[in-house]
């Protein structure tokens, strides 16, 4: 075979006798994992809590009887064909599951709206997807029934589950009931053979500048992603265990959870609605999953839940957490609990899973083995990945060079949905000129390929072509005594392109002494990195859910709103 | 995307707006697995036992630059383009796994030589896999040099490690020194991108009957195979792992161990020549490895090794047994040893991991664990299987329906090697008509998906459109007390088919009584299966491996050689 484009050619030209592959060519689709999981784990479940004594479960062999019966309906009863979007906007619970594959397995577009993005980003999302069916839980409805008028393309809404759908009256598009739908359909569907790159899911970013921006995964990359989330190195996971679904199916595909167990016949704990820290307890209590996966907050809820109250929750041994940095006190805690957690990072535009912080096996043990565990953690093989410096240099794997992680994969976004009709968008400052993601974080990466990020690439103050780490700066300033808050943003500067501005809310009683703060700095952060322009502000500006809102430091001081001092 | 090929075409025609994917494509190569294992598990390392006090280690670092230095040396100084094929007869070491990287990832076809073959076997391979280059083991030049006059296409022998070289002069073909080529060269090289569909390996079936047939591997089934035995549910290794690959490396490559470990950072432990009980014990106990794989055969030998010196095995708590069933007595004494066995199934066709019997976690612990474990095993996602009976028909998954195996998947081979400019070749019997590999393999699947054999095709006895099981058959009857050995063929019949031929072993001093003997089976076999034809031989012909050679048998039987008597 000489279908590769940097040999030359002449390896080609001169033999006849080409050695072909003798393998079957057998797509890599959802269909397969709902067959294998829905046969041969068939009697595994999905257990869905309801918030009533007695939780709903579901045999996967029944998920995959229902989801035949979902996609009968699809198709007879409302229409849906080839690669036509149908939208949930839905908890984590038994019927969402159902949707993941009936959709995907059809030919259709599985297409997870996030609940909780503010409504004009909803709407956005729904009429560049063209959404022509929406799949909501009857408690949400109070949510979807107001947009809907603004929802052109919806031409019929499913309801699941409890919740007062008189709130739809009116509504131009048909309300169906989801088990009415279902009722009576045929248990068994011929699920078309699938090119494995065809679409099977969307999810938008909910990128905090401009407008969402579409991810579309393929059933390949779905598959394989799915291989590396129960990879012994990642979570490992098998039918001997349950894993509580806690990060939601609208946010990168619950890390994609949903797909992996079922390929593995590991059970489903599903949280619906009840995502409080004492129904979370609960859950954990009664029905013992394993596993669990969720960000940081979920988990501080729980810690303090706990704290409060202790339940026996001896059965949770892993823990992953990812979506924001696990904060050591909570890993401490949490290890302290007997459930060990386990760092990951990813990203909308990588299915998401990029790095997991197993440590390695010569640190297990040694004091160097809780530091490991605290950075983003390592690659597998299928993410390669590179950093790249303020010039857009390659970096070295030292451990000190700080960079722009850039990635590249099988499961990693190469462009965005350009709308339908529209060719995909490829953004130079998202994808790079040979197609590798642009993550827009900045971090460096050890010898050993573990990555630790500091950094928001947007955040990074260039200064005369070299980085220097806001976050840095400011964690070194709030460990000064009189410290509350403080915030770094790059502002222009005429010599160096960007340098930084120091933002302090100071505690009660203090004064602003900056010579001593840049001081203080000096024992701490090399010197060329010192900020000059200092401002003390009653508070930082924080974004809808509580990060520094560096946009609005940047525009309050090119509006001139900040009473700044130079200290050179 | 409407690629596939069964759907209604007007799901297609009517809508313009087409999702596409926004993944990368990103091919599944061998080459991604060599560049993530030489620099992410860059200092996990392949030890290879010597013999001597000190194996000999390498960093996973150093086999990356090595494999860059052998892969410019078969292009630069022997000339290997394209996808010629190189051949290695060697024992599982570090140089091998070097060939293992170095060869497919230059874009030629990496072919592993069974040097346990017959030599007429050896010759007939090679010269139809038209091998332009032999890697060979010092200790293997008497076994190939004796060859070479027959190997036409062979240009270039490459020496790896001791061994009396004096034995290839007078070759026609050059023959050099693998360390004195790698030396100087430069330790990268540019690896082309290649199409993950293109050769990247091939191994010959040993086949009983007929020539050897070719299987080739692509850069996709292996990178496939690679995850999915590092999937929790099969091998589940990391890098804590340290595995002892007795497989030989020319046996379906080692079971895919030197493709899995280097994706993950396992160690590998490689006993070179040293395949023998003492050796063995020896390594576990020095080098400790976690995780194992062999034939049962090798198992046995250590076992009675361990018996009569006992070592510390201590460390060894994953034992992977595959390429024939594994006595109970067997995986009982392993157990009790702290090793425990896990069964799989497998064929060179088939890469070869086809199920693992890693019991479900409802009979874990239970009196159920124990039979799963003697299982072939569970198929995992990757692998489709269906049972077929005597007329072709489909039968259910009920755990007593027996029928012969076909499988599906994209690790599975759906044709052998047609030779050099040759058509692949599909013969009816290996392949069904939709292009699933026919295992050859007969037996029973249960309701979960786990896979009991219990006959080869070809020995089963078609009787009225049913089968008859000559192993459930030979097995009651050896549990007569006078009964030393028992074979059951098929013979021609002319109201039935077939019908079954006992011939039995006496044990000294008894004499034949054949109704006694079908009387003791009615009260264990169906009526309509017992055998009328019955013959006391002196002993049962076997083949050079140990088992029956049932091929004898019938040949003995259709030329009248056989004393039958007929029991009606």
């Amino acid at each position: 075979m000489c279908s590769e484009s940097s040999h030359p050619l002449e390896l080609c030209a001169h033999r006849e006798d080409a050695v072909l592959s003798t393998m079957q060519d057998v797509p890599l689709t959802v269909t397969r994992i709902l067959n294998h999981g829905t046969t041969i784990h068939g009697s595994s479940h999905v257990t869905t809590w309801t918030g009533e004594s007695e939780p709903h479960r579901r045999s996967y062999r029944e998920i995959g009887e229902r989801a035949a019966q979902l996609a009968h309906a699809l198709r007879g009863d409302l229409g849906v064909t080839g690669d036509e979007r149908v939208a949930t906007l839905m908890w984590n619970n038994a019927e969402h599951v159902e949707a993941y594959y009936a959709i995907p397995c059809m030919g259709a577009v599985l297409h997870t709206l996030n609940l909780r993005l503010p409504v004009e980003q909803l709407v956005f999302i729904v009429n560049h997807a063209a959404d022509r069916v929406v799949i909501v839980n009857g408690s949400l409805l109070p949510l979807l029934a107001p947009l809907l008028p603004h929802l052109p393309t919806v031409e019929h809404v499913v309801v699941s589950g409890p919740g007062d759908r008189s709130v739809l009256d009116g509504a131009a598009a048909r309300v169906h009931d989801y088990e009415e739908l279902l009722a009576g359909k045929p248990t068994t569907y011929d699920w078309p053979e699938l090119d494995e790159r065809s679409a099977a899911a969307m999810c938008y970013t909910s990128g905090t500048t401009g407008d969402p921006k579409g991810v579309v995964y393929s059933h390949r990359s779905i598959y394989l992603h799915s291989m590396q989330v129960n990879m012994a190195e990642s979570m490992g996971v098998t039918d001997a265990d349950t894993s509580l679904v806690v990060v939601p199916q609208f946010h990168v595909n619950a890390w994609g959870l949903p797909h992996a167990v079922l390929m593995t016949g590991v059970n489903m704990l599903m949280p619906d609605r009840f995502l409080q820290p004492g129904p979370l307890a609960e859950m954990i209590e009664t029905e013992r999953p394993t596993h669990a996966a969720a960000v940081p907050t979920i988990w501080q809820g729980l810690l303090a839940e706990l704290t409060a109250k202790p339940r026996d929750v001896s059965s949770l041994t892993q823990v992953t957490i990812g979506g924001a940095a696990c904060p050591p006190s909570l890993m401490e805690a949490f290890d302290a609990l007997g459930m060990r957690v386990c760092h990951a990072w990813g990203m909308t535009e990588t299915s998401p899973l990029g790095t997991v912080a197993r440590p390695p096996a010569h640190a297990v043990g040694t004091d160097a083995e809780f530091g490991y565990r605290l950075t983003q953690g390592r690659f597998p093989a299928g993410v390669e990945a590179r950093l790249r410096g303020p010039g857009g240099e390659f970096l070295p794997w030292d451990g000190e060079s700080a960079g722009e992680l850039e990635v590249r994969g099988p499961w990693i976004a190469g462009a965005y949905y350009g709308g339908a009709a529209g060719e995909p968008l490829r953004p130079a400052d998202k994808f790079s000129e040979d197609g590798w993601l642009k993550t827009g974080d900045v971090g460096v990466i050890g010898p050993d390929g573990f990555l630790t990020l500091t950094d928001r690439a947007k955040d990074v103050i260039k200064s005369g072509g070299e980085w220097i780490s806001s976050v840095e700066l400011e964690n070194a300033l709030m460990a000064h005594p009189e410290v509350a808050e403080a915030a770094v943003v790059a502002v222009p500067d005429e010599k160096w392109g960007e340098r930084p501005l120091a933002t302090v809310v100071l505690k009660d009683g203090a004064t602003a002494d900056y010579p001593a703060l840049k001081e203080f700095l000096a024992g701490r952060i090399a010197r060329w990195q010192l900020p000059e322009r200092w401002a003390a502000v009653p508070s930082v500006p924080k974004t809808s859910v509580g990060k520094f809102d560096k946009k609005v430091i940047r525009r309050q001081y090119a509006d001139g709103e900040l009473q700044v001092t130079e200290v050179r």
